[in-house]
């Protein structure tokens, strides 16, 4: 069982009360990190192998279930964990993997990637086999009643990432899906604020459960190009300063946003202004776009709460060369529009 | 290989070519019928267990897939298959069944459940089990060029059909839920006319391709029972008249509308006629709710030139108390609003 450290003891010790009810036998593995690291898995797949584990039981966030699927398949794997999520070594099998989830935001429930953060060397790499899917994920909207209004915000953040990253291509979009994502955009922004003020408002809680899911379980994708561009600028945020990994997409995206805003793509911003801010479609599109550009940020640094800018989490311009080369791996960032390594360099000043 | 009668000759002979330069031997049914029989899947199962099937391959819409699928269960049952399709026996597994599908309606694409109908019996009744679902479904729009624009109407009443039966429920709605149902709604509203009129328009044929899959795979079922009140009622009516199922739908729907709109279900049809209709939601619940039905009403109507009613068809009142006995079931259909022997039968006379 891998348990986030945040994690009530309420919900701990009823799960580990029936499965001894069961008649099963728990080894623990606690105190997963929020950007879970390479260390951890190790830990986790060491036990796993020592102690013949069948099934790792995941309590927590994203973190923890990252962290779980990816101790699932170096579970067998003689080496260190950090060559599978590298991918110079294979995944070739994962232990069953299943998650009570405590956290809505990084979806991790219900697909089949996990990012592991590497302190040594600065990197936060998502790696990703159907293998790795969660058999049975549990997802009571009561067991994140106790999240705080910060996690809660951040997690919607997160939420509103993953639908963004999916919604804004140039290519193959299709209406239906684009109705799809609008409304899982609406619905976040309608109740992440709702369970900040309420925490245990069940209704808030449930939406924002299932957006989570739904926002990377592939359901949004349809025919396009799975190419992001706020994730892996984010990612190196997370690796470098390990800041949570919400509240960086929330720095980076309307930054992003305003970098990538020109005449070609303002069509696709006055249509996520009107169908999600409710603006006025007979508007100038490139009024339309900047309009809702500034109602996103609204949401995220008034709404929401979230700090709006690098400097007000402690991070200066010092690594952003480094974090920019890393961030395109030598080459771009192929997501709604390419981004160089300047483009990147220039979102993380605007950010500052 | 099953394939409905009204298939091209294109696509079938481009599969065989296919099929045949990879080694394999084709055997084939053809003609499995609108409505499909419990004969066919007899024949269908007899071949099966002959010729010593692997795979089968379902090359049309709904009712071909549903007919491949309880061939696939019927294969491995040495019995009737109505005993499948009567649950008088289990379903103990299912040759894989791989489908190419040509026409947007069913949704039995991609979900575990076949409708089969008994000509001796006038019955019409739905099997369902995981074992039944298709390992593969290949959805190319431009398999759908070809769909006659009666076929394409009646397809979109069936997949609006599909998604009202779960929307309209008292309770267990999930906002994000119906937030999708409502954009695919006005998805299928937007683009089953532009498909009758340009039968080769992609974007069309695509939208309503996805929007028929998601429509029934149970994407849209969240935490509500499925208790559905219009296709129970129409199943009597294929059953009895052999009649286009979708048509069948559209002419029921919006009667069952008209039939279950009271003070305590008017909130919901005020919902459905804003966010689907664009109706002024200032209005009161009652105005807008009798006019979403009015519109509905008129989409399937005048705008998919659908028969209203099922005297145009054909039908007269003469079986109305044995089909509502037969759709109750001896007790009530238990949808939105229960409805008894006599709200049937009341619905089905609303509908001559």
């Amino acid at each position: 069982m891998a348990e986030a450290p945040s994690k009530g003891r309420g919900l701990y010790d009823k799960l580990v009360s029936e499965i001894e009810q069961a008649g099963l036998e728990v080894f623990e593995l606690s105190g997963i990190e929020p950007n879970p690291r390479v260390s951890s898995v190790n830990r986790g797949a060491g036990i796993c192998r020592q102690e013949q584990i069948d099934v790792i039981l995941a309590v927590g966030g994203g973190s923890t279930i990252d962290a779980a699927k990816c101790i699932g398949a170096a579970a067998h794997y003689d080496g260190d964990a950090w060559d599978l999520v590298t991918r110079t070594a294979p995944i070739t099998d994962c232990l069953p993997v299943v998650t009570v989830l405590t956290l809505a935001a990084t979806g991790s429930e219900m697909n089949g990637t996990a990012v592991i953060s590497n302190t040594e060397t600065n990197d936060k790499i998502g790696v990703g086999d159907p293998l790795m899917r969660p058999k049975v994920s549990f997802l009571d909207p009561t067991n994140t009643f106790t999240v705080s209004s910060f996690q809660t915000a951040s997690g919607a953040a997160d939420i509103i990432s993953h639908i963004l990253e999916v919604y804004f291509s140039m290519d193959h979009d299709l209406y239906m899906l684009d109705q799809v994502m609008e409304g899982m955009l609406r619905t976040v922004i309608k109740y992440a604020p709702i369970a900040m003020k309420e925490p245990d408002n069940y209704e808030a809680r449930a939406n924002l459960m299932w957006a989570s899911s739904w926002a990377i379980n592939g359901f949004l994708v349809g025919g396009k190009q799975q190419a992001w561009s706020c994730h892996p600028m984010e990612h190196q945020l997370s690796a470098f300063y390990d800041i949570t990994h919400g509240l960086g997409l929330a720095i980076l995206t309307p930054r992003w946003m305003q970098h990538v805003l020109d005449e070609t793509t303002a069509c696709k911003f006055h249509q996520f202004g009107c169908n999600v801010f409710g603006l006025d479609a007979s508007l100038e599109p490139m009024v339309v776009a900047k309009k809702s550009i500034e109602m996103l940020s609204d949401f995220f640094f008034h709404t929401l709460g979230l700090e709006s800018s690098l400097s007000q989490v402690g991070i200066d311009a010092a690594n952003f060369t480094e974090m920019a080369q890393k961030a395109c791996k030598g080459g771009v960032i192929n997501g709604f529009k390419p981004l160089n390594q300047q483009d990147v360099e220039s979102i993380y000043r605007m950010s500052l």
